[in-house]
C-alpha cells in the first residue's frame, strides 16, 4: 500500500481524554476514532489489525473442530425470557423497541440464541459433539465506558458454544477450547495465563479467565511464576485426543484473580520466590455451565439409551477488539506501538528518504514491488515529507521492520533495515534486503 | 470439511412462510434460520457463501483504490441532526435510547458518520481523491420484512464513500465504482445491468442502480437487450485512467427502472426487437450527491487556490447479504441451488456411497486429502446415509462438482464426476479426478 493513497491520520497531539497508553496510541496512530461514548470507528490501520486478530482466532477455533456461523446483532427478548435472563441482566443490556412495539435487544452474548438454533435442528446424540462459534459485534451499555476499546460499549467478540451428551464429553469440549485459547493468544505474541474465575452472569461451575499480564490491567492477579514458562501446545496437537494432561499441568499451578484468590492457599502451594502478584487484562473466558440454558429452553437430545436429556453446554469468549488494546499495553515503548509480527498491520515499511530523487524513487519502487511479490504486506511511505516525520510515523504505528532508502546509502550500495522492537539496524544491499524478507 | 463434523441442518419440508424460491432454498438447505422478523442467523453453509461474496466485493473495491475501514453499527443521533436527516428518515430508522437517555440509532447507512470521520482529519485537496468503504451490518425497520435475506431488517451492506475536490474528480470517482461494480457482480456469475435511477433519500443528481434480471425481481425494468452482451472490464483495467468510455458505452443504451422509465424515449431509442421488459433485483446503487452532506456538516477542504470548499461526495452500496438471495433467484433448478463456482460454499462434494466399506472409505479419504492439498474446498459426505440422501443434499445445497465414490465403480477403477449445473457426468480414474481439479 502506498501511504499517499492510504488513509493514516496520525495525530500530533495526545488526545486528553485517553487515560491509558493503548487508548492514546490507538488515537494518535490513527487506528480508531470515537463516534459516541464507547463506540468507535476502525480506521484502515486499526481495521487491518482487527482482521488479523480475528483470523488467528478463527484458525484456532477451526483447528479445534468448532464450526463458524454468524448470529445477528439484534435478538428478540422472547428468547431471554425463556432463560430467565431478560429481567436479570440489568441496565447493561441495550433494550430496543421496534416500529411494531416488539421488544428487541442488542446481544451482549448469545447463549440463548445458539441454544435456540441447536434445539431447532439437533435431536440426537449422534450429531454431537458440536461447537458453534461466531465473531460478531456485541453491545454492553457500560455505565462508564473508558480505556478506548478495552472497555467499549460496542465491541467485537468471538463466542463459541459447545454441545455434548454428558459431563465427560463437555469436559473434553472445554479442554479443546482451553488449548485453542493458549494457542491463539500465543500466536498474537501474548503471554496469557488461564486463571480460575467466577462464573458471573453466565453461570455454571467451572470457568477460567485468560489474562494478559500488564501493569495497567484492571484485575489484580496472583500466580505461580512457573506458569510463564509453560510450553504452548503445538499446531499438530490432536484435538480428538486426551487434552486433560495439558490442562492439568497448568491447573496444578496456582493462578487466580482477586475475585477467587485465597491467600492462605497461595502461600501454602507456591514457594515464596515463585509467587507473583501483578495486574492482568482479561482477554478471554471459558465456561462450563451444563444445562443452565438447555434445561429451561428444552434443548434436549436423545442419548444412546433412547432417553431424552438436556444437552450439556459450555461457552467460550474472546474479546477480539479488546485484544488490540491488550496487545498494545503489553508491547509498546515511548515512541509508539510495537506490533508482534503476526498481528502487525503491515510487515514492512519502505521509507523513501528523498521523494523526487529519481534513483531513490526507483530503488523504492523496485523494493516495494518485489517485497509484495514475496508475499509481504508493505506500506510504502512515498509522501513528500521530511525523513523525521516518516520515521516517527513508522515507529508510532509499530510496523515491525523499516527498510530505509536514501540517496547517500544508495551511493554506497546500501539500504538500512531496522527492527522496530529492538531498534537494531543493518546495512544491506538491495538483494540482501530481499533475501532477508524471503518467505 | 467432513460432513459428520459440519453443521448442515437440511430440512425435508419446504417451510410454509417462504414465498420465493431463494428464501425456500436458503431455509431448506440450512443456510439461514430466522431469529425474529427480518433478522437471520447465518448457519455454516450460508456464512461461507456470505464470506465469499464479501471477499469478492472487497477485492474489487481495493482494486479500484478504495480503502477499507469499519464503522460501528450504532450511531449518535447528533450527526443525523446535523445533516437534517434525523427527523426526515421516518420509521424505517431504528431509534434507540441508552441507559443515560442519550439517543442512538442503528445505522441504516453511513453518509453522516463517514463525513464526520473525513472532516476530523482531512483539510487539504492534497489528500484527495479518497474513497473509504466498509462492510457492516445495517438495520432498516421495514414495515413488512419478507423474502428472506432479500428484504430483511438486519442486513449486510458494503458502502463506499468518495471525497473529491471538484465535480470532475467526483465523476471519475463515480466511474471507478461503476466499473468495480460491473466486475464484482460478474465475478459472482451475475449479469447485473446498471440503470439510471431515482436518488431517493440519499439525494443527489446522478445515480445508477445495478439490477440482476430475474422473474421474481421486485422492480419492473426496461432495457436494450444489447446491454446483456457488453464485455466486463478486465482485471488489469487502469483505474487511474479514463473510465468514461466504459461508462458511456453502457449509458448510451437505454436501461431504466419503472420509477424513471420513459416509454416514449424507450421506443424512440431502442429498435423493437431489442426492447426488453422484465423484472430486476436491485443488488447495488451508486450516487453522486456533491455537497449534500459536506455543506451542512462543514466538511471543507482547501483547494490548490487556497480557498475552502465543501468536499464533493458520492456513495456506493452493495447489498452483500441480499446478493445471496439474488444469486439463487438467478441460478437454481427444481433440485436446489446451483452456486456459481466463485461463491460456492465448497468447490467439490466427495460422496461416499458405502460408508464402512474399507476400500470405498480409503479411496474417499485419499481423494479428500489430495483435493484439499490442491487448494480445493471439499465437503466430504462421510455420513452413514443412503446414497439417495447424499445426492439430494449435494444437489440441494448446490456444490458445483460431485465426486462419487462407490464399491462398484472402484472395482472398474472409476469414480464418477458430476457437474451440478449441467448434470453431465464423466467416469474417471482417481488420478484423472485429481488432474481434473488441479489448480
Amino acid at each position: 500500500m502506498r501511504l499517499s493513497r492510504f488513509f493514516l491520520p496520525v495525530l500530533k497531539e495526545t488526545p486528553s481524554e485517553a487515560q491509558i497508553v493503548s487508548h492514546r496510541l490507538m488515537l494518535r496512530g490513527g487506528l480508531i476514532k470515537q463516534e459516541a461514548a464507547g463506540i468507535y470507528a476502525w480506521l484502515p490501520l486499526g481495521f487491518k489489525v482487527l482482521q488479523k486478530v480475528e483470523q488467528i482466532v478463527r484458525e484456532e477455533m477451526d483447528r479445534a473442530g468448532a464450526v463458524e456461523i454468524l448470529m445477528p446483532t439484534l435478538q428478540s427478548s422472547d428468547l431471554w425470557r425463556e432463560s430467565g435472563r431478560y429481567d436479570a441482566y440489568g441496565p447493561e443490556m441495550l433494550r430496543i423497541t421496534d416500529r411494531h412495539e416488539r421488544e428487541l435487544l442488542y446481544g451482549p452474548t448469545n447463549e440463548e440464541m445458539v441454544t435456540d438454533i441447536f434445539r431447532a435442528y439437533v435431536k440426537s446424540y449422534k450429531a454431537l459433539p458440536l461447537n458453534l462459534y461466531h465473531t460478531q459485534w456485541k453491545f454492553r451499555d457500560e455505565v462508564r465506558p473508558r480505556f478506548g476499546v478495552m472497555r467499549g460499549r460496542e465491541f467485537l467478540m468471538k463466542d463459541a458454544y459447545s454441545f455434548d451428551i454428558d459431563k465427560a464429553a463437555a469436559r473434553r469440549a472445554y479442554n479443546r477450547m482451553y488449548v485453542a485459547y493458549l494457542r491463539a493468544f500465543a500466536r498474537m505474541g501474548l503471554t496469557a495465563i488461564p486463571m480460575r474465575a467466577d462464573t458471573g452472569p453466565i453461570g455454571g461451575d467451572l470457568s477460567h479467565e485468560f489474562h494478559v499480564l500488564a501493569e495497567t490491567g484492571e484485575s489484580q492477579v496472583f500466580l505461580d511464576k512457573n506458569l510463564l514458562d509453560m510450553p504452548i501446545p503445538p499446531a499438530d496437537t490432536d484435538f480428538d485426543g486426551d487434552l486433560e494432561p495439558i490442562v492439568q499441568a497448568r491447573s496444578a499451578m496456582y493462578a487466580a484473580t482477586s475475585d477467587v484468590h485465597d491467600q492462605a492457599r497461595f502461600e501454602a502451594e507456591v514457594p515464596e520466590e515463585r509467587r507473583m502478584s501483578t495486574r492482568g487484562i482479561e482477554v478471554g473466558q471459558i465456561f462450563y455451565f451444563g444445562t443452565k440454558y438447555s434445561a429451561p429452553m428444552k434443548a434436549n437430545v436423545t442419548g444412546p439409551d433412547g432417553k431424552d436429556v438436556p444437552v450439556e453446554m459450555g461457552s467460550y469468549g474472546i474479546g477480539v477488539s479488546r485484544l488490540l488494546g491488550a496487545i498494545i499495553e503489553a508491547s509498546h515503548d515511548d515512541k509508539g506501538i510495537i506490533w508482534p509480527e503476526p498481528v502487525a498491520p503491515f510487515d514492512i515499511a519502505v521509507i523513501n528518504l528523498k521523494k523526487g530523487d529519481a534513483k531513490t524513487d526507483a530503488a523504492c519502487e523496485e523494493l516495494y514491488a518485489k517485497l509484495k511479490a514475496q508475499g509481504k504486506d508493505v506500506l510504502y511511505d512515498d509522501r513528500d515529507e521530511r525523513p523525521g516525520a516518516k520515521f516517527a510515523t513508522a515507529e508510532l504505528v509499530g510496523i515491525p521492520w523499516q527498510v530505509v532508502v536514501g540517496p547517500r546509502g544508495l551511493e554506497k550500495g546500501v539500504i538500512e533495515v531496522k527492527e522496530r522492537a529492538s531498534g537494531k539496524t543493518e546495512e544491506l544491499s538491495a538483494e540482501a534486503v530481499l533475501n532477508r524478507f524471503a518467505k
